[in-house]
């Protein structure tokens, strides 16, 4: 991230330098699908300046799903070092524009979590497919996701999707059914805010549930954290729901020392 | 301790190409005070041959108090990164020799935690007294500690000490005070195992009683581990109290990281 923002500001400082493509081009790329009667209109991220083929991370937003921000954010995430697949969990009709959008797009998910475990299967099928247009290395394959999709990550794991890793940031924790985590193959580590009032109440059985797991796995509660620490949009000084730098940074550190970990050696 | 490795092994196989001391030296110095009417002996660790000063991390072991095998984990993390002072929390008469000892050693602390206080941040007062004669960074200032020694940095850190960071592995969680942790401006990591089933049911507990602490702090369950996951003589194949390799070098990873985020910039 830090080399992408330096040559970011580099193509901002020596705009009329630059004949050809850059040194870094990120691409952000349409992608569509069609699963039991929907069409799902999902983003391939990546930085097509190398093609030197990296690990794959099916990114699943939080609720306002596929937008300009979780763009923007999965760009930020990817750099050189992962090709994202930026998950559209609702159909490409449903793009939330308010917390009573998203709450309308997630519940049906929540509500009917096979139904949910079977679209993110489907994604993760594709994202593999994918390899043969974009740089991914289909045998280092991982899952992210932010709140809402944190719960749907965790329930790819809990499918036993054969993925080396999941990472869930202030996710919802929440299962149907606690017996499933036996099926976890996935190294499984979720990061919440110890603040978090939604979240919080969850923490004790997902340790329960997580115990189940015969593959390895964390749970890290974040000091002063709340709802939403990634988010850098979530920009209000009070609330349920708001960006920590700290928790941020050291989160995205986890993440990628998580990802080396769980990844096999090349 | 990858670098300091390396040297031991290059010295094992050099023997008489060594004429004078080697590139790394190891020291195990002991170091005694008194403080209320009793003799204390503890241990500094560090590698002298460089004389660049460096953090310091006051390190309280387990149960088994200061001994041979406390010493050789002192040695291992030091390397050329820290100095430590291996402290003696028993007073130097106490040397338990099995589990039995163990207990009878800990429980007067556990049961008056003032005076537990009071030892370790005599502790640390000598422990910056010895930066006169070895190259701690007294701007750089730690505590580390591990099950019984958890409990004991806790404490240092829940009685204001001015030092920057306080890592607490398969630490016992208990305070007697929950209010103590108003007064914390070290930087808390807590890790423990999330089957330790000695330490587990204080994990609640610690949560509630670390969001009063002003300062940044973060818990992290490791899966699959138990007590004394750092502890390479625990080798019993099952039990309470075990090795656990995986945890041990995910935990050393965390701790280096969370000293670098605490200290000052140089």
């Amino acid at each position: 991230m830090i080399r992408m923002r330096r040559v970011l500001l580099a193509i901002a400082a020596l705009p009329f330098l630059i004949t050809g493509h850059a040194s870094a081009h990120m691409v952000a790329k349409p992608v569509s699908w069609t699963f039991e009667d929907a069409r799902y209109g999902s983003v391939l991220v990546y930085d097509d300046a190398t093609d030197a083929r990296r690990p794959g991370l099916l990114m699943v937003p939080a609720w306002f799903g596929v937008n300009e921000n979780a763009i923007r954010k999965a760009e930020g995430i990817a750099g050189q070092r992962y090709v994202i697949l930026l998950t559209d969990m609702y159909g490409a009709t449903i793009r939330p524009k308010d917390t009573a959008g998203a709450r309308d797009a997630v519940s049906p998910l929540l509500a009917d979590r096979p139904m949910m475990r079977r679209r993110i299967a489907f994604a993760l099928a594709r994202f593999r497919a994918l390899a043969s247009q974009a740089p991914i290395d289909t045998a280092r394959l991982a899952a992210i996701g932010y709140c809402f999709g944190g719960a749907a990550v965790l329930d790819l794991a809990r499918s036993g999707a054969d993925i080396a890793a999941v990472v869930a940031f202030h996710g919802n924790l929440s299962t149907d059914d606690p017996t499933l985590a036996h099926a976890i193959r996935a190294h499984v580590l979720a990061m919440n805010g110890a603040d978090d009032t939604t979240t919080s109440p969850q923490f004790d059985g997902f340790l329960a549930e997580m115990r189940g797991s015969p593959a390895p796995w964390q749970f890290l509660a974040l000091g002063h954290a709340v709802h939403c620490f990634t988010e850098k949009e979530a920009t209000a000084p009070t609330g349920l729901c708001r960006y920590d730098a700290r928790a941020d940074a050291w989160s995205s550190m986890m993440m990628r020392a998580w990802l080396d970990a769980s990844f096999p050696a090349q």
